[in-house]
């Protein structure tokens, strides 16, 4: 059986002739260990048009890397991309693609050195465009990584912690310990519990402010699984609503439903976003909602495609991406509503599943 | 008053004319807070040859770079580097200096693109150099994310959470949640907890291992505090330990203050190493011990120098590094002890101040 690395090798070899070179050279860590496996913290792969691809990390992680990646020839060198870059110079290679979104100045300077013969040219992202497309492995363990947020967050608010009387930071570590708690390797990335006015912050850190009565209390977290991330958003209230909140949850959850309903194959990523910002726009809203509608979501939290009016491309079949707008008001509050989901020619699958009604605490 | 910003961005001043540049344009985010104060996750600085420095950040920053910079003229750009750059060209400034070692290749060519008629120089990670030695307020806070550490291991201790029965999980996470308890902003890292063998795995993840009678147990682990991180690690053993338990315990603690003591102003950073390493190599370990002696801690878990037999330079006063020699036993276990310390006139201060006598649990 060809592992799914194995094809997902393939599928770059697939594009060399295109990208103009012989060989790939990756050295990026996240594009590494999807082409390889491989999950620790040096590394770097050759994906060769001749099928004798090489792998490379250095003395550390030598029994790991004979567990993660015994399919390919393992070189164990201290500085990966210059061990690698050495042997194709000794072959002869000639065409030699290389991460120049990555690679620093330097790091070309140090590979320049050592490849005295061959041709750099960039492989303009190749990898991260190969990584949009999730193969179902990559989407089983996104959804297993957004039931343990939603577990999390069930148990949170059925437990009672979210109340007046706690602080942000004593509810984000408790909705952190129940996501470990539910088998997460770590958070996605740091937790906001935004509470209040700091709700209208859109990217805001938890402080020791305490939660209070009429309070919208904004959650963004996600769990990681499998070096897979969920993202999602909720926005619950303390208390009965007042007017202003009841309008413009409404509106968010309204922009919300529809970005979900435009992420669809083939849709103009820029569309996908017009349809939630039109809603939020005409309710006299649209300078309250001051980022892109979503992103790509995998090995890495935010990774492409950026669905936005500032994006580029269209949505594909198994492309897992986020749907987040919200509305903001300075020194009031604010709503967020987020949910990750796949695109998939039979219509959207939703992977986080925690209702999106109000919820009234 | 100076803020110790500016005495900062100052220094670096001082070295543009041997840079041979009129400016430098700093994008490395670490370096950016460093020289400015700012936290967030998109900006750059410009230091100027004449005094006039200008800082960068974008609009979802707006207040936060208004509290956090307010002695600087500030631009709100989405593409920080490329703002800062295109003020530079239609000024006419010629040398710029930018951090080649930081920026990628395709971020040279966007520069080049906006700098149509100024030269790039690199800056030869100037900024990295002056880091290396912490003025007091860095040290205060220094000491304060150690002293965080010490108390969440002595209280782990007490508690009763370092025993038979427990998973490495459980124990890091309780240790984790310890350090939280006490200030710590987040870790400094991921908490290694390594049992039994396991402990001869210098850099280990935690496990659903239960620790047993009979194990050693090492503890690397830090908090945050203010942005600057703590670093130690102590290994303890679970019940009377064996005689070889003892006799590398002893060495790799005897060499940990061989290490300690040539911690001093003007050490070459390899005799720092070669002080501990030699015990470790006369009684017959040197090849149990695989890794450097230490390496500089401030803004980043590591950082420049680097104190090992590979590194190079000297020690200077207020350098604040580790010194964490270490020996393991494949398949039978390891100990590892590390001390943060800063390197002054009068001899190093200690910052982290658990003992380092054996502990029987």
């Amino acid at each position: 059986m060809t592992s799914d690395t194995a094809v997902r090798r393939d599928r770059l070899r697939a594009q060399l002739a295109d990208l103009a070179v012989d060989v790939a050279l990756v050295t990026n860590l996240v594009n590494v260990r999807y082409l390889t496996g491989f999950t620790g913290s040096n590394a770097a792969v050759l994906v060769s048009a001749d099928g004798a691809d090489v792998f490379c990390t250095d003395g550390r992680y030598r029994t790991q890397a004979a567990a993660q990646v015994p399919d390919l020839e393992r070189v164990i060198e201290r500085h990966c991309a210059a061990a690698l870059a050495g042997r194709l110079s000794a072959e002869g290679v000639e065409g030699i693609g290389y991460e120049s979104h990555e690679v620093s100045v330097d790091g070309l300077a140090d590979l320049v050195t050592v490849l005295a013969g061959g041709q750099l040219r960039s492989l303009q992202r190749a990898v991260e465009g190969l990584r949009t497309i999730k193969d179902e492995g990559e989407i089983a363990l996104l959804r297993q990584a957004c039931a343990i947020a939603d577990r999390a967050l069930a148990d949170l608010i059925a437990a009672g912690g979210v109340c007046a009387g706690r602080s942000e930071l004593e509810v984000g570590r408790d909705l952190d310990g129940r996501m470990l708690d539910h088998g997460a390797e770590e958070r996605s990335f740091e937790t906001i519990v935004a509470s209040g006015p700091n709700s209208a912050i859109p990217h805001h850190r938890p402080t020791g402010r305490v939660l209070e009565r009429g309070d919208f209390v904004k959650f963004d977290f996600g769990a990681a699984h499998g070096g897979y991330h969920s993202d999602m958003t909720r926005t619950v209230v303390l208390g009965e609503p007042a007017g202003w909140q009841r309008e413009i949850y409404d509106l968010v959850h309204a922009a919300q439903r529809a970005g979900c309903a435009a992420a669809v194959v083939d849709a103009d990523v820029r569309a996908v976003d017009a349809a939630a910002r039109d809603l939020i726009t005409a309710a006299g809203y649209g300078e309250q909602f001051g980022h892109g509608l979503g992103h790509g979501v995998g090995l890495e939290i935010h990774e492409a495609p950026t669905v936005s009016h500032l994006g580029a491309g269209r949505l594909a079949d198994r492309m897992p991406v986020t749907v987040e707008p919200g509305v903001y008001l300075e020194g009031r509050g604010g709503v967020r509503i987020e949910d990750t989901l796949v695109v998939r020619a039979e219509g959207p699958e939703l992977l986080t599943m925690t209702g999106k009604e109000l919820v009234v605490l």
